[in-house]
This record gives C-alpha cells, sequence and structure tokens, in this order.
C-alpha cells in the first residue's frame, strides 16, 4: 500500500502501482470524466503513471493551469497527426502548448502552402481523428532509436534536435495512432477527450528562432474538452478584439506611437496625459496615509552603478548598450530599473532602527530593450514608467508591511472594478537551498510573515513551491478583466540581494550594524499597461471621475456655438471637463463621434436650450435622456463623482 | 566733418578724427569721466581712435556689460604686468575678461609657485602700477616683428600661439609701462582707471584646454572704478555663499549627487520632489486659460528622428553618444530637446488653420552632456526637465501668441517677486541675410510682431541685432535677483527650420498647404535650474505655498510627543503641511535645527498647550511668537497662502 496524500491534507492509502485516474474514480465517477493530468510530488504527469511509493497528489482538470498545459500539448500532437495525413511529407519543428492554446512549427513539403483557407480542412481532421479516441503512449527509448524512428520517418528536424540537444537515458517518444513525436509530455491518456478545436493564425518562424535558418510555417490553435468552451472562447475573441487598446487608444486619441520617434516608445497624447496624472494623482492619495515619500531619480546611471546592482550581469547583451561620453572613463546606461537609485537615496547618511520602514517611491521611467517582434501596444513597449516603491524594513517589519501593501493594491482592485482576482506566494525549494541566498532563518521568518500577512488579509493565495526568486520570496495578483482574460497586476517582491549589494545598513536597537531587507513593490506595475488593462477592462468606458472628457457638448448648429462656450467656461469653473464640438457637422455626426470617443455624457444645446440656460443631457450608449439647468446637470456629475471616490475609501 | 549718430538715433557732428573720448566730453565732463570704451557701427573700440567717416556710435560706460569687458580686459594686462614684476621668468598663456572679472593663465618659473598667500601682494602691486596711470598703446605688428618681440622676451606660449593660430596682417600688441600683450584689444585708454582690485582665486587649468600639454596657474581677479563697488561686490560674494543653492539643498534635504549614480545626475530628494510637484502644478494652473495640451514624449529617440531635425549634427561628438541596440538597424539618442518629438505629435494627423495655434506642452526631461568639469550643483546638469511648450501658429498670429507667452512669464516673475527684470530682442543682421533661413517677409512680420508684442505688454525691451538664431528671432528675459545678480529666465524663440525639415503643413483657409509657424517658450527654462535660482534668491526661505514643510511641531519633550501627533493629524486635515521633530532633543535644538531647514512656522507644543489645545507659534527667524487655538494658526496658515495665491492672478 502507498500513503497518498491530497492538496488539503487528507491522506488515503491505495495500492501500489494506483493511477492518478484510479485515485479520481476512487473520488467521484464526474472527478474522473474530467480530470486530465496528475500532479506527483510536485511533477506533472499522465493520469496512467502508476504511483509505486508514498506521494502528494493532485488531480487536474481542464479549468486548472496544468490541466490546460496538458489538454493543449496533447492538441498539438493530434495537430501534427492531421496535418501528416493532409500533406505527405510535411516535416515537423516544435508543438508547444502556450498561454491560449498551442502551436506547431512545420515545414510542408516542396510545393505544398498552408494557408487560412485550409484551416476548416485541418479541423475536421482533427475532430475526426479525436473521435477514434486513440490511446497516448509514452515509450523511453535510446537516442540511437530515436535517430532511426525520425530519420526514416524523414523527419530532419527532429533528427537535428535529437543529435544537438538530447542525451542518452533521457528520451522519450509518444504515440497516438499512425503519428509517433520525440516529447517529454505529459499528455491526456487518449485523445478522445479533445471535443473543440479551432486553428486561429498561421505565421512565419525561423526554425529554433534563428533569423539564419529556414523559416517555417507556425500553425496557431486552440482546443477545448466541450464545444460550448470554444463558442464561449469564441466570443470572448471577438470582444476582446473590440476591445483592443491599440484601436480604443487610437479612437479616444490617448497615445500614439510613431516610426520616426522609434518603435516601442509610446507617447502620450493629450486625453491620455490627462488620464495618466490622475491615475498617477489617485495612487498618492492611496499612498498617503502610509508615509510613502516620493522622489525623482534620473533615467539614466553609471554603467557601474548596474555593474553594483547586478543589472548589467543580468541584462547584458540583450539589452540597450551603454552610452559612451566624449570623457573616455564614463559610461552610462538607460536606467532599467529604479532600485539601485533608491538604494543610494537610502544610503545617503546614516540610518537607525526607528527609521524603518523607509519607504521610497517613485514614478519611475525606465528603459528596456524588447525585440521589435515583441512589441504589442502599451503591454510590451521599450520604456514604461512604474508606479515603483522600494520600502526598506528590518526582518520583524516584513508581515506588516505586506499588509500595508496588499492594502493599497486591493484598494486599487476595488477602485477599478477588478472584482475577480486570485494572489499567489512565491516560495524557495527548501529541497534545493543552495540557489537562494540569505539564511534559512530569515527565509523561514519571511515567508511565514507573508502567509500570515495574506491570511489577516483574507487574501486566498495559493503556495508555489520553488517560484522564488533567487533573491527573495514574493506574492502576485492575478486579476481578471471584464471578459475572463487574466491579467498580472501588481506584485510584492522580498529582497535579500540588493541592500547587500549596496552594503546599506542601519544602526540597532542593540547598536550593532544591520542590513535592512528591502520590499519592492508596484500596484499597477507601469501606468503604460494598466491604462491598456484598463482600457481592455473597460473597452474604453473609464469611471467618470478618471476619463478624460466627462462631458462633449453639442451645439445641434454653428448658431449655438456661444451658448455652448458659455456651458464650457461654467462646467469648467465647477470642475467638470468639458470638450465642445462645434464642429460644421450635423448633430447626427457629432453623437456617432463622441460615442466613439466613449464621453461619457453628451449634452446637446440648440434654441430651447440657449434661450433658458439648459442642457439636453445624453448618457453615452443611448441611455438616459434628459433637460435640465445646466447647474443641475454639474451638480450630478460632481455628486456623481464624489460617490465614486467615497466608495473607494470606505 | 562726419555724422555722428547716438543710439537715441540723434545726428551730430564732430571734425574727421574725433574720438569716442572727445565725443563724450561734448556731452558732458561726468560723462567723460566715467566712459570707458565705445562702439563704432557694432564694433567695440578704444576711445582714444579716430573716426574718419559718418558712424553711429554707442558710449560704454563700466555699467554697461560692453564697459565691463572692456575694463576687465585691460585689468588683466595689469595683473601680467604686476606678475611680471613680482615673478621674473614667468610666462603667460591667455588672459582674457569674463562673465566676473577676468582671469591670467601663467606659467611661473622653476620653483616659483603662486598661491593664495600671494593675493595681497599681487593686489598692492596692481593699485601701485594702476596709480601710475599708464597709458595702453596699441601697435599692429607683422608676424615677424610679433615673433622676434615675444621670443626675446622668452614667451613660448605667446610664440606657439602667433605661430599656430596668427595670420600676418591682423596681429596687434597693446603696451602698457614695460609690458606688452599680444592682444586684439579694445582697452581703457590708460590703466588709472582700475582704482580697486582683488584677486579671487587660483585653479589650474591646462595650455589650451588640453589635458595632454602643460598645466599651467589660473589666477582669477576682479577689479572696479571705485573702492565701494569693490566692497558692494564682496559683500554680494560673501551673500551668494550663504545662498549657495549646493549647500541649503542640503540643509533643507531637496536634493543630493551620488557619484555611483554619476556625475550632474540630480536625485530630487522627497522635500524636493514635493516643491519641483508644486512648481509643476503651478505652472500648469498658469497654462489653463490659454489652452495648452500636455503630452509625455519617451526620454529616446531613434537617430534618425535628430538626423532628420538637425540635433544629431548639432550636438554630434561632443554629446552624449548613440545608443546601440542587439537588432543591429536601429541607433538610439537621449533625447536632447523636445521638439522633434512635439513636430511628430502635431504631424500624426491633418491639421487645419483652424487648429492653430496648436500648443503642446510637456514637462520633458532632456539629457545634454557636459564635461565633468563644468557641472555646477542644479544650474549645470546631464538631466534636466524643461517646462516645455511648443506652439504651431500661422505668421500672422505670431504677435498675439508672444502677448500670451510674456503674459505667463510675466505672471511667474510675479509669483516670486522677481521684480527687477529685462527683455533682448534678437533680430537678424540685415546685412548677412545669407546666415538666416525663411524669407525677408517672414522675418519682418515676425520681428515686428515680437516687437509690438513687447510694446503693448509694456515690456521695456531692448534690440539686438544679429543676436537671432539662423531659425528665427527670439525674446530673452533677464532677472535680477535678491542680491542683484543677473540670471536667463524665460525665452521665446521663432523657429521656421524644425517645421520644414519636418515638413509640417496645415491646410489654409484658401484650401492650399502651408508650413506653419513654430515657436519654443520655457517660462522656467527647466525645473532644475529654475529651483536652483529660486534658492538663491530666496535663500531658501520659499513662499509658504510653496515650501515643503509649512510648519514644523516641536514638542518640549518625549511627554507631548502624543499631542504633536493629533495636531499634526489636525493640520494635515485641513490642508497644512506639516512635519514633527520628534527626537529626544533639548527644545532649543529642535528650533536651531528647523531655523537650518527654512521652516516658515514652528509651533512648540508643551504642557500647557497639551492641555487646552493650544500651539506656541513661533516664525523662522525669530521674528513673531504667539500662543493661540491650533484652529486658529491653520486658518492663518491658510488664509496667507490663499492671499498670496490671489495676488498672483490679479
Amino acid at each position: 500500500m502507498v500513503k497518498i496524500t491530497f492538496p488539503d491534507g487528507s491522506v488515503r492509502e491505495y495500492e501500489q502501482g494506483v493511477t492518478g485516474f484510479q485515485i479520481a474514480e476512487s473520488i467521484s465517477p464526474a472527478l474522473a470524466r474530467n480530470v486530465v493530468s496528475c500532479g506527483v510530488n510536485g511533477e506533472i504527469v499522465e493520469l496512467n503513471r502508476p504511483i509505486n511509493e508514498d506521494s502528494s497528489i493532485a488531480l487536474y482538470k481542464f479549468e486548472d493551469e496544468e490541466g490546460k498545459h496538458t489538454f493543449w500539448h496533447t492538441s498539438a500532437h493530434l495537430l501534427a497527426e492531421a496535418l501528416k495525413e493532409l500533406y505527405p511529407g510535411i516535416q515537423f519543428g516544435f508543438g508547444p502548448a502556450i498561454e491560449n492554446g498551442f502551436f506547431y512549427d512545420v515545414m510542408p513539403a516542396e510545393g505544398q502552402v498552408i494557408s487560412e483557407n485550409d484551416f476548416a480542412k485541418i479541423e475536421a481532421k482533427m475532430l475526426e481523428l479525436a473521435k477514434k479516441d486513440e490511446a497516448v503512449v509514452r515509450k523511453d527509448v535510446t537516442k540511437a532509436d530515436a535517430l532511426n524512428e525520425f530519420k526514416a520517418d524523414g523527419q530532419e528536424y527532429k533528427c537535428e534536435h535529437i543529435e544537438q540537444d538530447l542525451e542518452d537515458g533521457t528520451i522519450s517518444t509518444y504515440t497516438q495512432g499512425n503519428f509517433t513525436d520525440l516529447c517529454r509530455g505529459p499528455h491526456l491518456v487518449s485523445t478522445g477527450l479533445i471535443k473543440a478545436v479551432k486553428i486561429t493564425s498561421v505565421a512565419g518562424a525561423f526554425w529554433r528562432g534563428d533569423a539564419k535558418r529556414e523559416q517555417m510555417t507556425r500553425i496557431y490553435g486552440i482546443s477545448f474538452p466541450k464545444k460550448k468552451l470554444l463558442d464561449e472562447y469564441l466570443v470572448m475573441l471577438e470582444e476582446a478584439k473590440k476591445r483592443d487598446h491599440r484601436k480604443i487608444g487610437k479612437e479616444m486619441e490617448l497615445f500614439m506611437f510613431s516610426e520616426r520617434v522609434g518603435k516601442g516608445l509610446p507617447i502620450w497624447l493629450p486625453k491620455g496625459t490627462q488620464l495618466r496624472l490622475r491615475l498617477q494623482e489617485m495612487l498618492r492619495g492611496l499612498l498617503r496615509p502610509y508615509n510613502y515619500q516620493e522622489v525623482i531619480t534620473p533615467g539614466i546611471g553609471s554603467k557601474s552603478l548596474y555593474v553594483t546592482s547586478g543589472h548589467y550581469a543580468h541584462y547584458g547583451k540583450d539589452a540597450f548598450q551603454p552610452i559612451h561620453t566624449p570623457e573616455e572613463d564614463e559610461e552610462y546606461m538607460l536606467k532599467p530599473m529604479n532600485c539601485p537609485h533608491h538604494c543610494e537615496v537610502y544610503a545617503r547618511k546614516p540610518r537607525s532602527y526607528k527609521d524603518l520602514p523607509l519607504r521610497i517611491a517613485e514614478f519611475g521611467t525606465v528603459f528596456r530593450y524588447e525585440k521589435s517582434g515583441e512589441l504589442h501596444g502599451l503591454t510590451r513597449v521599450r520604456t514604461f514608467t512604474q508606479d515603483d516603491a522600494h520600502i526598506f524594513v528590518r526582518t520583524d517589519q516584513v508581515k506588516a508591511e505586506f499588509e500595508n501593501v496588499i492594502d493599497i493594491i486591493l484598494k486599487v482592485f476595488k477602485t477599478f472594478h477588478f472584482d475577480n482576482y486570485e494572489a499567489q506566494i512565491s516560495l524557495r525549494d527548501p529541497s534545493d537551498k543552495e540557489k537562494y541566498i540569505g539564511s534559512d532563518e530569515v527565509w523561514e521568518e519571511s515567508e511565514n510573515a507573508i502567509k500570515e500577512a495574506c491570511k489577516e488579509k483574507g487574501l486566498n493565495a495559493h503556495c508555489e513551491i520553488g517560484e522564488a526568486a533567487f533573491y527573495g520570496p514574493k506574492l502576485d495578483f492575478m486579476v481578471r478583466d471584464a471578459i475572463g482574460r487574466k491579467w498580472q497586476l501588481g506584485t510584492i517582491q522580498v529582497d535579500y540581494n540588493l541592500p547587500a549589494r549596496f552594503k546599506l545598513e542601519y544602526t540597532a536597537e542593540d547598536n550593532t550594524k544591520k542590513t535592512p531587507v528591502m520590499i519592492h513593490r508596484a500596484p499597477f506595475g507601469s501606468l503604460e499597461r494598466f491604462t491598456a488593462v484598463l482600457i481592455e477592462h473597460t473597452a474604453g468606458h473609464f469611471p467618470l471621475w478618471l476619463t478624460p472628457d466627462q462631458v462633449a457638448i453639442l451645439p445641434i448648429s454653428e448658431k449655438y456655438n456661444d451658448y455652448a462656450k458659455k456651458v464650457g467656461q461654467y462646467f469648467d469653473s465647477v470642475g467638470v471637463r468639458a470638450t465642445i464640438d462645434d464642429r460644421n457637422e450635423k448633430i447626427g455626426r457629432k453623437i456617432r463621434d463622441n460615442e466613439l470617443k466613449r464621453v461619457p455624457y453628451m449634452v446637446i444645446v440648440g434654441e430651447n436650450e440657449s434661450a433658458e440656460g439648459l442642457v439636453s443631457m445624453r448618457k453615452q450608449g443611448g441611455g438616459e435622456q434628459a433637460t435640465m439647468k445646466m447647474e443641475e446637470f454639474a451638480q450630478r456629475i460632481n455628486a456623481e463623482v464624489k460617490e465614486m471616490l467615497s466608495a473607494v475609501n470606505e
């Protein structure tokens, strides 16, 4: 018999050789139907792998990240199996599971081309094969056997991979029907679980990502255990397209990119700048009760600063290169991180235990080189401004400080209605202690502090062992947006490394010199990325307190432009942000254009309104309409804003 | 007879060969006593130079920039004459007039050293020589004669200079007593006008500024036509030392520099950041009525952007060098100017004549390489943030827009009590038109627009012909600070060049495409430099609305820390910025330390105060003292701030 420990800590005994599937069956038939893979002592394996010793187990369904990964990995094999039937002579590169689905890089035989027109055919073939519910069978093979097998099949890329990258004794293959792939697994037990597939796109990709090698065809797809899930996904994709922050950013004139300025370098346009400044003010307001001290540090630093911090070694050749100066002994780097600068602020004068926690905040602009192909709107850029802070604490202050930061992050989520979030605590792997710096005692103290802080704040956080950085444990937040997509927002990271590298110290109560612990934290991450997420979450319909223009004033015709101006001046004087659309256009066109700009309220002014000091309000999206005194309308706007902001601070 | 035209346009006739001195005499004996040099047709010459044709003339006194230059140039010769007597065998390099006085680079003979201890001796010798009132006599010489003369005197550096830099037919010498110097002049007619001298410092300086050549001794001095002026200058110097923004910045913890971050890269500390953000808000407030649109652009731009703008050619090898990236076809530059980015914002969509003026503003952070020896506190740094804007206008809008910008600049001056200012209009030299781009018509229109705008705003502006940039005329402001020093603050620059280089255009009313004119303007110049000037102007005693901490709360002993906290929270709740000094120090020490931090008000709290909700106010500088309810005190602070700010907007 073997002892099986479940995630909730309960233990059951099973016969030696029991499989994950059998364990699932022993719990409930429904679970057995839905389970796709399992974790045994932290390793994800097939459901039919025998368990021969006492183990901890986790059963994964498609809904779990780990389950999705297994499901989509097998789906990649199914895609390859289908392609092999459809395109004889096709050669295969790599075919992994990715965040949303899977892809396979392939080289069609001479004269063959795979395009969008073929997607339906490929999907049909995949489903046809899946219906056969073929078993997926793992085999451990020698390097020689593997080479022979794939050479016989004419798979040159697989052979190159075996020869150049793999060692004898580590190689396995997976076979389903007539298709065998070189793979480490794990996989579904059989392909029948795959009930719905969609080939989503096709693109070019260099073999091994090397621009000097052959260009292959990369085919992307996604698959589901139920047709309904695919339908929902397709609806979500359609909705996501409408919410694409690049599209909305253009329509609302929030930001732009210019090829001449450079790729991945966002320019915040006037309305975007207003939005950003308001976000900054909102964050400053949230930080006020917590005694943060804001600083402004330069956008560059000497190379030696980053040699000291270790960032130079870390970013190295794949980063923006050092900036030379006419004076030969000097070299500068674009600032990739604010922390070294903040360490210098800490170090500028002697610090005592009474001075801690010392909280240094900055809207710090940093530069990171990204390949041009990896740039994406505001979410992947080459310069961005972090809502950064570094908190220098004694080890006994870690817990209280985590609670403070959790409070701030949850207030941010509440403010923007990210009501659906989860948290992950990344811990070190205690079986691999050499990987980490800092004593056992310090690690245990901090890890417990984080866990307790989460508990006290009622945070449903799960722990991931081995996910900590080498320099300290951390807490990450993931939010789901309005259409269910996950975004990482908010990180709190403990760091034992930088304070030591910068030889930071404080005088302890017993008059000895001690090294402080540093906590990095950024509720937004960056203003750029947060703005992108917020656009996609709200589809550009920002909360009234934040949105650049709260009201668009639309004169019926040029005759009423003067009255529109008068209304605008009144709104301005009482703090209502209004824009006047005095173009020589029909009122219908003006309404349409301002709908597109997501202005929450329009007020239409014509003969009747100008005669009596009225405005005719129209809510964005064609909602509520009403005519009222302009003063009454302004009061209503201001009251709405006030209510929103006070709700956050409750 | 020759016709002499005076600066006010009046014309008098004199005999051919008349000198500047004789002209001064003909006007008044007092003027003749005070005149030191003159300008003839724009060239500064000696007072005894005969005038042989119809000319315009300007008579310069010591009070004029041009007069000072002549005076100090002759004083440099006087210094050299004195050194030659005191240190036989001394060799001379260059000895120019500078902004405040003059220097001479010398190489003392083997074994001789000139140090601070020698200053009194040198000053005495200079005055002794000046008393002789020796004539300063100009002689035009051939290159061969000049070489012979200086070789005979053993002046190796002068000989090298003659041989390498000078052409036959362009060489002159000036002699006073036994001393002859190679010089283009002009000079005083005789040395007797120099009544007071002060040797101010001594430093090392490489011959020709070349680190590979010999290090010489640079002796700095200053001189005056009256002893009283020297005394005033020394008092001012002493006062300036006390107001040094580097010293006060440290005492008030406003900013810091770190060798490890890099030279010339300021870090704004928490209190400095508060100050800076408040300055920014104040400027935003001033701009609000003028319809500026704020943007945020990246701190780098592609090299090709600056090739297009011409900045790359301009800054070139003496600047921060391009940043290489792992993708080989890309090179970036640290942004030296915001204008190219703003041109791209202009160019992002078609513009019509109705869209102009388009005012794009940014607190734009730029980077300029300065030699490390030229860095100075916040006034000469390698990165700074301009309160920048670029206004795109039609030519017929230049005047109105200048009036707007003049209004803004004068409001800034008023806000900070820079009551003493002057303005200079820099015009092109109409006799050298090839130097400038843009048509005659456009230049005339703009130059007249600027002159008229100044007139309408009651600005006492003087015109300088030939001082315009090649791309357009400009208006500069100079302020005098509280101790009489001049600072350049505020520039408005017309630019015909960049819009053309970026091919910017708008659709005119007649449907043709036209190029807009660009106006650069920055009321502060940069936040760094303005802060430095403001510190030196106010000696760190910032206006109450601006200063980081308005009140320091000083508990008499630790027993009253809780009450201090209560007072602090109350102040915070009513918008009074207070800091609590709860250190375990005697109250006298706390008062002294907070005086040094220039906190405008201290409130002392002890037994009596805590029992009755009182505070004992003490004004910075040991002024007014009074005990009152804390609410009353807070009201007083807020009322004082309100009054200040409303005075500005009157």
